[in-house]
């Protein structure tokens, strides 16, 4: 069975949303509560559950440390991936700087093409030349946070790539160009803005419909 | 008839394509050749134009500057949005300075709550109290970018409610509480590392269902 793609994203929200009940102290919760603090169906939080097992009980509901449990098993945050930057400029530098990674995620390298860049310090490292990747990626980096210029994008990805990295998170507003064993996942500012325009221009079609 | 909003994200995605295209020359194309460039299906590029109307001339395809200017009508790119940043800290400060937010976004307020930080110059401005967002944001902008550190995302979100702001590009890891007449879109990277994390592990699960 294939799980598309959008029940991630959700899988992710609920999570949130269990964090906080957590926080207040709340022990228990329903499809029904995570449905509206989601903005979803209630029908469409057991379907998105109901990919990886039944985790609720019928008229109880779900334990809120057991559900966050495993929806932090499902999506593998109960392990621990190794970050790299690459493309040291200001958004790598306020990225590096980031102090919400969290303990499934450590950033493990940083690194530019320009030579004034390169050996200067940063939290938790120095920056270090891209030629490096192909010794530093191996066992010890899974994930590049991609912040080089858009110009810069699909060569860096290439490096990246050939030094064996598992994911990309891609901030230029380029399509990469990947393997498809290569996840890429874009944080793109640029579409937020685009998409609250057109939610702007047309309030009526809202976000009712999760896509 | 409701769009579904992830419709909108793939339209943005055809944009973009259409653009690449242009830049090379290319002046016709197809749903086919759209699809295979976007990862979806023709029939999801036919269906998610067919929302807004008819484009394409069955056997030919689409002129790429027609359609090209038909999607940046329809997602109000074909205007000019006013846009503040509400947080000025490191990201804040690097979306300041960021060169690619086109014609259509200006970014025209620098808002923080920190004194210190308070008159400071920055690219096109200079920084101001939050206080001053209800006789900065009226008529001037539309679109905030909400950067300041998660705890003070809600009470921030607020103030832009209350001085009028039309939509929130929120930055901050929190599901904000806004009436449901303004549209927020969250850019949210640490859900991009989530879904990056969970792919890794699920390689079956890739994204050959768009969501």
């Amino acid at each position: 069975m294939k799980v598309p793609s959008a029940a991630i994203s959700r899988l992710i929200t609920y999570l949130r949303i269990l964090e906080e009940l957590e926080a207040r102290g709340v022990h228990r919760t329903s499809s029904e509560q995570l449905a509206e603090e989601a903005q979803v169906t209630a029908f469409q939080v057991r379907k998105d559950l109901s990919y990886f097992g039944s985790y609720g009980t019928r008229g109880v509901g779900y334990t809120v440390p057991v559900l966050k449990r495993e929806l932090r098993h499902i999506l593998g945050l109960n392990r621990r991936w190794g970050l790299c930057i690459v493309g040291m400029g200001r958004l790598g530098s306020a990225l590096a700087d980031y102090p919400g990674f969290g303990e499934s995620f450590e950033l493990r390298g940083f690194f530019d093409v320009d030579p004034e860049k390169v050996g200067r310090p940063v939290r938790g490292g120095v920056i270090e030349p891209v030629d490096l990747l192909p010794q530093r990626v191996p066992g010890r980096i899974e994930i590049a946070l991609l912040t080089v210029p858009r110009e810069a994008a699909q060569e860096a990805a290439d490096l990246l790539v050939a030094a064996g990295i598992k994911g990309i998170l891609n901030f230029a507003p380029v399509v990469l160009e990947v393997p498809k064993e290569v996840p890429v996942e874009n944080v793109d500012f640029l579409a937020g803005l685009t998409r609250l325009s057109f939610f702007i221009l047309n309030p009526k079609w809202g976000e009712e419909m999760m896509g």
